[in-house]
């Protein structure tokens, strides 16, 4: 029988999904199960969206061309410009999800065994795509009790080595919230342009800030031309994971033109999911409003919730709809486990992320949880009820 | 200014896609250009599958199971079961297109410089997948003289090193229109079985194939089980390029798993399209009739219009939708540019796809052109007719 590889063994399981089958069995078992592992967002996709498909012509669905069609991205530069950032539809690929942005730059600007530098805790997938893409990620970790704030720059020119390709960062973050100063970038394009690396910005939550905070873009930082490459997609935006568009955005012409050979091998992206994704952009601003008031107030019942149960700690988030929370367990996984597998309060129990697999340092976030608040307020504070009377009961 | 990577410069350019700015510019000239370059079919998608969209009722576009969703799973194991294919929904992974799904197979069996042995001329992306994946393919030659037949068997087992780890086939073939017969696939598994290969078969045209002959998928050959993985797609069999939906079918439980981990780190494939590819599914039979008559016509109105023309040699595809034809020029690259920015008749042209990029042997195929038969009889005829005239007054 052949093998298969060290890179297939290597491979992580998803910390987000590994739990899934434990969650399928408590529903067979008549148990109601809070999800709070997964970013779906419950929010309604914009119609304008889901019309243009219903509203679609198209006898043959026919490959678009490689980099995206040209009125999607020359709309998307439009949605740019409106936020303060110059770019063209020429310095846009449109991607199958963000996924497959990081993929290809990945692979545009790095070799096997090459290295990244990414804030820890990062979005557990970079750990599949460094893996998948043969380069190795060097974590420089930033702490629940400094609320993930970029770490001094110092840790990160320590890491620095000749293999150093790139920084890359999650703005606002997945999976603590955290949302970067325009001091924090200013910090990081200083050091990228020091040592000749990228910087990639992985900005999919861009427009889930809250506070009054704004979000500043690597892309708005002049002399950063040549080093930023944003990530971006519509899934969260405009709550439409399952179209799977995503981009990649970088004035960096090699960079593109590089790219576009690596999305001329897979062809195109999905067609129909570019038709509705060019017409999310007309969305209108009230939407944005309701979606974010929604997701401060649910923000507010979890953190608030949280804090009341004895012994946890959590991160304040200024963006995006997840946080980090300590746990007074020794193995969140197991909790997490335990939870869906032993635990109900009233037949009913929770289903969370356990934080590890958001590190590539071993033994680190054991003990801390990733919640996702994409549940509405009433299901959020039963959730936070669940949690709460299980760690009264359980035993490490 | 940071660099590019060594992957990123060796990506190779697509060979159908990099003629199109020449195409674009022929245009803008007022030249008509026949398209004869890409396997972008102009058959209806079947209606069933564009009003699944339009009837769906989905107000998230959420994500599916990484896997692909399990209804949809189940209809493609019953698609096979009627092919005489005994496998499960388990067996099966949803992928974006049939790229994706033979990019998590060479992530699932092989590591950096591992080899794979592809009779060449082969698909042109086979190329970019491997530099992507890091991997290199060490090909068999086949020739146009023996109508592009599988090489002796005894030439893939002198290639054999101890980083061989699968042979791929595309079965039937794209670009040579090539359809293995029985025989050939048992040679193939006798080989793999003795020294403990993978078998990949890319069967997307599974369903193209003609003058009477079946279709044997090396998923029916047994004892076979743990070495075959097929690629297949929803593309060219329902006219649905765009909705880059595919699948990995593997009855080795390993691949699965470990496909399903580089399947997780990606999220999940299409909503949408994968809505439309179930509906596809149940496609009645008249449609695929049709459809191999129309084929069938092209194909010999083609091949008869290509051997007419003096100088031209040509091999008789039993299969898919191409042919690779010889022509008295020395490089069909230049040939094929000259077409478009040079040579009109009666101003209009054609776009063919320089064969060389279907070769990973270097200087083998430089008088080869591959040409899609995409296009309806009348407009073949024509576009023939164009070739004949070129060739007449083409100098080297």
């Amino acid at each position: 029988m052949p093998n298969i590889s060290k890179k297939g063994i290597d491979m992580p399981e998803s910390p987000i999904r590994k739990l899934v089958p434990f969650a399928e069995e408590a529903h067979k078992k008549g148990k109601t199960v809070y999800y709070l592992n997964i970013g779906q967002p419950d929010i309604k996709t914009p119609k304008v969206a889901l019309d243009a498909i219903k509203a679609s012509t198209l006898d043959i669905l026919a490959y678009s061309r490689s980099e995206g069609s040209e009125t999607y991205r020359k709309k998307i530069a439009g949605y740019y410009e409106r936020n303060s950032i110059d770019v063209s539809h020429n310095d846009i690929i449109v991607t199958t999800g963000g996924s497959e942005a990081l993929l290809f730059t990945f692979g545009s600007i790095m070799d096997q065994d090459d290295e990244i530098i990414i804030p820890e805790p990062f979005y557990a997938n970079y750990n599949g795509f460094s893996t998948a893409s043969g380069i190795n990620i060097v974590p420089v970790i930033s702490k629940i009790e400094n609320n993930f704030a970029l770490p001094p720059i110092e840790e990160f020119e320590k890491l620095i080595t000749p293999k150093t390709k790139a920084i890359l960062i999650c703005n606002p973050g997945n999976p603590t919230g955290y949302l970067y100063s325009k001091e924090e970038i200013k910090k990081l394009a200083a050091i990228v342009k020091k040592h000749d690396l990228f910087l990639i910005a992985d900005e999919v939550y861009r427009e889930f800030v809250y506070d009054g905070i704004s979000h500043y873009s690597i892309l708005e930082e002049s002399g950063l031309e040549e080093h930023a490459i944003v990530i971006d997609s519509v899934s969260k935006r405009y709550s439409m994971c399952g179209a799977r568009i995503g981009y990649l955005v970088s004035k960096n012409k090699a960079v593109i033109s590089t790219a576009l050979k690596f999305a001329q091998a897979r062809l195109s992206p999905p067609t129909l999911a570019q038709i509705a994704s060019e017409a999310a952009l007309d969305t209108p601003q009230s939407y944005f409003d309701d979606v974010k008031e929604e997701y401060v107030k649910r923000r507010n019942t979890l953190i608030e919730g949280l804090e009341s149960i004895p012994g946890v700690k959590v991160a304040k988030p200024n963006g995006a709809f997840y946080c980090i929370a300590e746990l007074p367990v020794k193995n969140s996984d197991d909790f997490a486990r335990w939870l869906l597998e032993s635990f109900d309060h009233e037949n009913e129990t929770v289903m969370v992320a356990p934080a590890a697999g958001f590190y590539s340092t071993p033994n680190v976030g054991l003990n801390q949880i990733r919640i996702a608040y994409v549940l509405k307020e009433d299901s959020l504070k039963i959730a936070i009820k669940i949690l709460a009377e299980a760690l009264k009961v359980y035993k490490d």
